[in-house]
């Protein structure tokens, strides 16, 4: 056993130390990699990934799993570690190799189609790409297998474990409690003062108020940093080197902010990984939900906290030369928990944006099991949306083509966005009862004692457990959409005079 | 032979796509990565380049290069890319993955214990650490093979072709003519207005001003960088990714834009391979020598003359608001272009640097020979700089321990960085002779017709030829320090009344 071990560890760590270097590419590329390096990227990240997939099929592979499965002497990181990297290998080997590079290659043309068609509003030029990524898309779960629906093998990639039934389940109270709590939200007379965060102020500004509140929160800028790109992100190359972005916009102020305290939610559950266990499962997220219920904790539950703007408030009336001097706390806290219908995903508040993820996975779903033509989506989408958030888009491009994911291939990756919600508002309240004065803490500055408690709670165990499973043993609860209702009808109510 | 080439070039492009990741994972090092990320950078590099070495000693490519070596009728490309990657491989394949991994290992500590021993002028700390170097240097070189000096199998790796004797023939002159002239320039009562160029101005000012004069070189920053570093280098990814860095010091604001015309020199060199041998040695610098001599062509023959300076004077005084207004034109010629002995190499001036080279040159060849003991070499060293530079250090940290290349075990290194300055002085007589009134496009800040000659006569080329090849064919005549010595004795004689 120990030579299997030995070996299977070195594949293993050659496998996510090489997904570790795709991931240094992929951030150089979005932040500093001059426009004409594009070619030359693309045939560094395809080498490196083929290289990886070459070692996680590689028969070496093979042998090591069939002969640590037989053994009974594992430890619990050690077990782990074979059950993860025998997910991911019985995945790969299953998938042949040429539908991956047929993928591959439909993706790059599907991705480009549709950048033209979002822009000159043409669904029709889009759909030929879709129906073939689509239909590549359910040969890959078919060769994958499922129980019940080809879905569950697409989701299975993102938020391993969880099934169209499972996230059907969890998402019915946005059918019922959190669909009535939206009514009632929109039906009331209350305006909120958005138009208090529209002035200008200056990126070096913006930058440093962000690089501050990041630092505050935990964020260890000697092992990570906080730069700039088109669409924010977060990238850990491992626990000691972690790379945030945001974007600045000098007519939104607090659009940086929120975009940072969502990064290093991300960052913070990425440097609170098992350094001793790094380029292994057991140094890795969970999935995709729990990584997105870090960054909603920090963004949401924290970030627009009535303690958190009591605190924050004065920094920002410094930091930005007394320009919020006329903004008082409660417009402050009323105008970043604001409920507004919009027609785009990315600038939904916290209860729309579900609705939003509703009517994806619905649609996603559906598309997989070959229940909706590609040329009804279209419509289908703008019967959704008013059925859901209550506006239809006049053009496709407000609509079906506005978010990027399908033409990426990224089928049952949008339902982990409103996981992550439901996740973290079920922490958060756990932690509450777990942590004294949470709110005197967070009014304070001080993070510490929040950070401590998802560290040991979730950042801590890796991959061990699987989400679901993480959520109830931090919780004592399975995953529900409760908390996540309970905690926006508590703070909506006094704004919104429900 | 179609299946044959197929499959090598296959193997070749792996090999230089992944040095190119390398290289990346090494710009983000130095210009990027947080300071805790050092650890997980080993691994990813360590990782990346095992797997290149794994590719260049395959069997797969010995077996290529053994079929391929068997037919004729390949073409002039392929037939520089089968020379040059049989080159690799047979070096590769010679020197054993144990001392590989030895020197690999004594590497990391013999540069740590060589920064504690600069720091505390303590050679006898190091000299344990250089001993073993020098002796693993030793086995390599025996590995590789050479017809007389041992040190050429080392020199070999970095100026293929280049040989102890060559490089002693072309230094020669440093014994006679050019000695001569420094002793002419030192023993003149001229003094150099050095202290005009000591004023302190914003790094911003500084950044925007180095940007704008690479790009009017014909640096293309949309295939590009310029950033900071500790140390100023270049890094080529692919002639469409040139990432150059430079370094600021508000009071020494020339040290800046000298700095990055040199960068700048070595990334026109980098642009200027030919983007469809990317990957391949058709798409690759020559040598080192070559290379430097690029940078040094920029930075020296060009950047320090009076037509540039009559142009970027004007623009030096306008960008730092007047700042400059008190220097004329003679006077700023004159600063850059002073004479003045120092201890540090990289200090040192167009003229007393090659001095500093040359003594590290017989330093390294008699070490390799065995012909110095490791303990005599403070005092060699102090001799010898008093005898070549004419000034001697007084402790060791500003001596024998001032350049981090020993520990690096980079033998054979040194001799590049003058053989770059003889090329360059050589390269530009013959553009002179080429190309019409050069002075006069370089007064107008136009450039373009130096760059097309040097596109034209050194980076099309690739490896094509090796350097003193190169050299001849673009010159007409084999690589001489003549010219080197005739320019400076030409610029020299005015400013210091000879």
């Amino acid at each position: 056993m120990p030579h299997h071990w030995e070996r299977f560890e070195k594949l293993v760590k050659r496998i996510h130390t090489l997904g570790s270097v795709s991931s240094v590419l992929g951030w150089d590329q979005e932040t500093q990699m001059p426009t004409k390096g594009a070619t030359a990227r693309g045939e560094h990240s395809a080498l490196i990934a083929g290289i990886a997939h070459e070692a996680v099929t590689s028969t070496e592979m093979a042998d090591c799993i069939a002969a640590l499965g037989d053994t009974d002497d594992l430890s619990d990181a050690q077990q782990t570690i074979l059950r993860e990297t025998a997910r991911e290998h019985d995945r790969a080997a299953k998938v042949p190799q040429s539908l991956v590079e047929e993928l591959s290659r439909v993706r790059v043309l599907a991705t480009e189609a549709w950048r033209v068609a979002r822009e000159g509003d043409d669904f029709a030029h889009f759909a030929p790409h879709l129906t073939r990524i689509v239909s590549l898309k359910c040969d890959e779960a078919d060769h994958v297998g499922y129980a019940s629906h080809r879905y569950d093998a697409l989701l299975d990639e993102y938020e391993p474990g969880a099934t169209c039934a499972s996230v059907t389940a969890m998402f019915a109270p946005f059918r019922g409690e959190a669909r009535a709590l939206l009514d009632a939200v929109l039906s009331s007379a209350a305006t909120p003062p958005t138009s208090i965060l529209r002035r200008s102020l200056s990126v070096d500004a913006q930058r440093a108020f962000c690089r501050e509140a990041a630092a505050d929160l935990g964020f260890d800028f000697d092992a990570g940093r906080l730069d700039v790109s088109a669409h924010p992100f977060c990238s850990g190359f491992h626990p000691r080197d972690v790379r945030l972005t945001t974007r600045y916009d000098e007519n939104d102020p607090l659009s940086s902010l929120f975009g940072t305290l969502h990064e290093t939610g991300h960052g913070l559950y990425e440097q609170g990984l098992p350094p001793e266990h790094a380029f292994t499962p057991m140094g890795a997220a969970v999935s995709l939900g729990v990584h997105e219920s870090q960054s909603r904790l920090w963004e949401n539950l924290v970030g627009r906290s009535r303690p958190f703007w009591s605190r924050y408030l004065p920094k920002l009336r410094t930091c930005y030369g007394g320009q919020f001097d006329d903004v008082s706390l409660d417009d402050m806290l009323y105008a970043a928990n604001a409920v507004t219908p919009s027609l785009i995903r990315v600038e939904a508040d916290e209860l729309t944006y579900n609705f939003h993820i509703l009517l994806r996975f619905e649609l996603e779903a559906a598309l997989i099991a070959g229940d909706v033509p590609i040329g009804d989506l279209p419509d289908v989408w703008r019967q959704g949306m008013a059925t859901y958030v209550g506006i239809a888009p006049e053009n496709d491009a407000d609509g079906v083509l506005q978010d990027v994911h399908w033409s990426h291939g990224l089928f049952g990756y949008f339902p982990t966005y409103t996981l992550g919600n439901l996740y973290a508002a079920q922490l958060f309240a756990a932690m509450r009862r777990d942590v004294d004065d949470v709110d005197g803490h967070i009014a304070n500055g001080e993070f510490g004692a929040i950070l401590d408690w998802l560290r040991t709670r979730i950042h801590g165990h890796g991959m061990r457990y699987g989400a679901a499973e993480l959520i109830k043993r931090a919780t004592d609860e399975a995953p529900t959409a409760e908390y996540l209702i309970a905690y926006l009808r508590e703070k909506l109510t006094p704004l919104y005079d429900l």
